[in-house]
């Protein structure tokens, strides 16, 4: 691959934007270097300016002034994405957009709220809590709502609620000429034209800065409770979730801890769960529905040889329950102290989701490196996260190969080289395998909405 | 509007794809007269030929064939379409579907069927039947399948199973220089790229021809019941919807007839249901699962003042109590055997949609038109029915001014033009007030994929 070419933002453009945003302008390296990366392992690359924006208008007049000079933008929110989506890989302005944080309207007779990019998803929900709403879309970090519709971001509800993709019923986005648009009414369908919302939701930013959501929510159910059950294998453990699916069984969150992942929570949480696979379930309904449903996956884990199913109604119990799925990832990493996480994400058809995590866990086992896998198992979709020594060059190579092998087999199982972390830079080659020549689709898209290719470039496809 | 200029099929090309199809090519007058038009009121227009094609590899070649000569092309399924989409404004290439009509293969464990495009809705559930499986997008016409998913179709069921959108997990396309492309894998989810997907759900023709889908699938559930409600108006009908879905009952369908459909069934069927606005619906699950959503739903309806609360869980009861909402169309035709239906769409946020049905109720009271409302309530999705007299040009003015202003309001209530029965040429400047400047993004995805603007053209958008 070619070096990127830096298009520095010239100093006419760094005095036009100090006019438009005074302070709210920073040159500072240290701000600049902050913005330049996310919490991935991938290469990072300083923005030339961080521009913080506080309205829609004022990322239209940002974007208007870096097209005008011809320069790249990159949308900011918390940082926590894994691809290497934030870095300004050829300099130009990073827009922060932490500053638009205001829940802007919500309707419950509609379901439905008006936020702006910056509100992250635990901001949201302590909003709702009152008013007995939820919003669904949890990915490991309380990441701003913007970013997670702009990586198509999912977790543990989506077996349910499903992912932002139908979270997301309209978005207010800024095209790269600056003008801004409004994808979709508020009505919950439609069939009027080209469906805008979704060209936008997972673009990663590379067509357009999302500076409005207009989301779905849902009545916090009357009860929630939750299970676990230990089982044989893998496998017994995937054809249980594909049971509870077949049956309609309505089941909120179905996560899936390997051996090594049970085994560093029992460590990291001193408890004694039996170190098998072992699936998580949330069930949400009435308190006669959840009884119901518990009763029902019990009877059809037991069935695949599932023990030691355990069933809570009390939310502490529950709470105390699924802390354990919580803290997977941290109690991965307690596992080597001096390592940190490279975290892997693939998703594919459920019927091969076994034999997937089957031929990971093989892979694993012959190679140097510690690795516990856990699942959103529902959808199909699965993480390795790799212990690696910072600055290990052999331990980085290695979970990319190991990572590579992953994909390779999603792929060849008809998955996806990404179920919820997106490409970034990270999956670029991965996603011209995975797309073949619809891949040159995309980059019409691309060449047609973003001639001057300033927003993100160097992320999700080359142009 | 200028008057379409005809691209008329020039002889070489005509007998390029004689040679290609024999005899599935077919320039007889009567053929090209019956593909030259949907069920609607809309302008017909003849394609100078129409191909019935049998694989994706034919449609290929023949849009090929098409693009060297800058003819249009008009995929065509069950002719089922209401806004004039499938007219051949310009002449040229009409493409039959319908002998692409097999189900290609079904994975139960995955949930999920591949189909090519001429499947119907109900060949597939008659085939998925014996495996307990079934598809729940039901518009009102037995529609081919790729027909339901270029216009976003949706129908009764898509409160609790989402519509076309929702359904349509991957699909393979042939775009306008021929070329095939999937759109997705068959993962559940995936953040992988653009959601190529969903640019042509939803597309009508115009951005390439769908020629198969990987849709997915819900097992036949345990249980299902029926319930039917009369209210003391459409306003407490719909808070009693509202109340239904912010509890989170996940009721399967929820449908309104106002007091002239029920009065028109009364007549029709030789029932005696009350004569006011009334709700039917249809519940899902576990045997105690039914019971207990149709409980809290009854006591929901009584307190706003519903009536004659009817709970049927037996088939053949639930069968007669929904025949009524089954046969509101022709029940309402049935008002004037010498007339013809003329059925509008809209679909507003559901806090406005008593608001939205009373207003076009109030509109029918003060015209010289019959009509009938009918309502997808639990999506704020709505009908009107008017009665219109063949070939009565004032008829037929005054149910497109009536239609004209349920868009209006529609619009001004944050509502859709259009909640399933698309654009086509029908409701093109409706289109335009509704997304403002973001029409000018459609037409720049139109012109980047489409660039000699041959596919379907005239719909949707003007180029």
């Amino acid at each position: 691959m070619d070096k990127p070419v830096r298009r520095t933002a010239p100093p006419e453009l760094i005095a036009e934007l100090k006019t438009l945003l005074g302070e709210r302008l920073s040159t500072s390296g240290a701000v600049c270097e902050q913005h330049g990366h996310d919490e991935s392992y991938h290469e990072t690359a300083s923005p030339d300016a961080v521009a913080f924006a506080q309205s829609t208008e004022e990322v239209s007049a940002i974007v208007k002034a870096c097209a005008k000079h011809r320069v790249p933008v990159v949308a900011f929110g918390t940082g926590t994405s894994l691809e290497g989506h934030v870095a300004a890989l050829e300099g130009g302005v990073c827009i922060d957009l932490m500053g638009m944080n205001k829940i802007v309207s919500v309707r419950p007779e509609d379901l439905d709220v008006t936020v702006q990019a910056g509100v992250t998803r635990k901001q949201l929900n302590e909003f709702l809590r009152d008013q007995g709403l939820f919003f669904p879309v949890d990915p490991g970090a309380d990441a701003s709502l913007g970013g997670m519709a702009a990586t198509r971001a999912s977790g543990t509800n989506a077996v349910r609620y499903g992912t932002m993709k139908e979270a997301v019923l309209s978005a207010t986005v800024v095209l790269p000429d600056g003008q801004i648009i409004t994808t979709a009414s508020r009505a919950k369908k439609s069939a009027a034209g080209y469906d805008l919302t979704h060209l936008f939701v997972g673009c990663e930013g590379t067509l357009g800065i999302i500076t409005e959501l207009t989301l779905r929510l849902y009545g916090i159910p009357e009860a929630i409770s939750a299970a676990v059950c230990s089982f044989p294998s893998v496998e017994a453990a995937v054809n249980t979730v594909i049971l509870i699916i077949q049956s309609g069984i309505p089941v909120a969150r179905m996560e899936l801890l390997d051996e090594t992942s049970v085994m560093a929570v029992n460590r990291f949480a001193k408890l004694d769960l039996l170190e098998k696979p072992t699936l998580f379930f949330e069930f949400h309904g009435s308190q006669q529905g959840v009884a119901e449903q518990a009763e029902t996956v019990g009877a059809i884990a037991a069935e695949e040889g599932g023990e030691r199913f355990t069933w809570a109604a009390k939310t502490e119990d529950r709470s105390k329950m699924w802390q354990a799925r919580h803290d997977a990832y941290y109690a991965a990493l307690a596992l080597k102290p001096s390592c940190k996480g490279l975290t892997t994400d693939v998703c594919v058809p459920i019927s091969r989701l076994a034999e997937a995590i089957g031929d990971t866990r093989a892979d694993i086992s012959q190679s140097f490196l510690t690795a516990a896998i856990v699942g959103h198992v529902g959808d199909g979709n699965f993480h390795t996260i790799f212990l690696i020594e910072p600055g290990n060059e052999k331990d980085l190579s290695e979970a990319k190969r190991l990572s590579g092998r992953m994909v390779e087999r999603a792929l060849a199982m008809g998955g996806t080289c990404t179920g919820e972390h997106g490409i970034g830079t990270g999956k670029m080659h991965y996603l011209e395998k995975e797309f073949g020549p619809a891949v040159d689709l995309m980059r019409t898209l691309k060449r047609a909405i973003d001639p001057l290719n300033i927003m993100n470039p160097g992320k999700v496809i080359r142009v």
